[in-house]
């Protein structure tokens, strides 16, 4: 198993509606991507001064399966459509999660 | 649930050794602190040039238990001793992960 964690700090010009839509079509993926094993995202609960905004956790079988979310056109579209327009810092990183 | 996330670059003289310390220092922490419900964690695999070199992800039942964790003396050593030394970049959240 392999996770894949992206981070994100959003422009602070984005507003709520902006922010909201990013989980919204997010949610969409686990249904069309059959690669993703597991899928959880959300927005900082502000805990912490300091934090980044928002953050990906994504689960896969193999590697193979989290290059076919990486590059599917649904998730393309996401980071194209709600994503890039509104982040300012990204982070990830992918790791072994073991068997 | 809450799924706290710590994502790390560590600074380019960081040695195998001490990059490796942090791994098996944070082994033992899920035995020591009750509160965590699901502790993972590793380096990056290199599938993307600019990744961070390493993440935790964290889950716990509530709030006050990732406090527990956050703040518990095991988890303030380990940052301490081999965390800190290396870090060169820090970037954390915490998100609702549902029920």
């Amino acid at each position: 198993m392999l996770r894949h964690v992206a981070m994100f700090r959003w422009s602070e010009s984005a507003g709520e509606t902006e922010r909201m839509a990013v989980e919204s079509r997010l949610a969409s993926l686990p249904s069309l991507i059959p690669e993703i094993a597991d899928y959880r995202f959300g927005h900082d609960i502000g805990l912490s001064p300091g934090n980044r905004d928002f953050v990906v956790v994504a689960d896969f079988a193999s590697v193979d399966d989290y290059l076919a979310y990486r590059d599917h056109p649904a998730h393309r579209a996401v980071i194209e459509d709600v994503i890039l327009p509104i982040v300012s810092e990204r982070g990830a990183i992918q790791f072994d999660l073991g068997t």
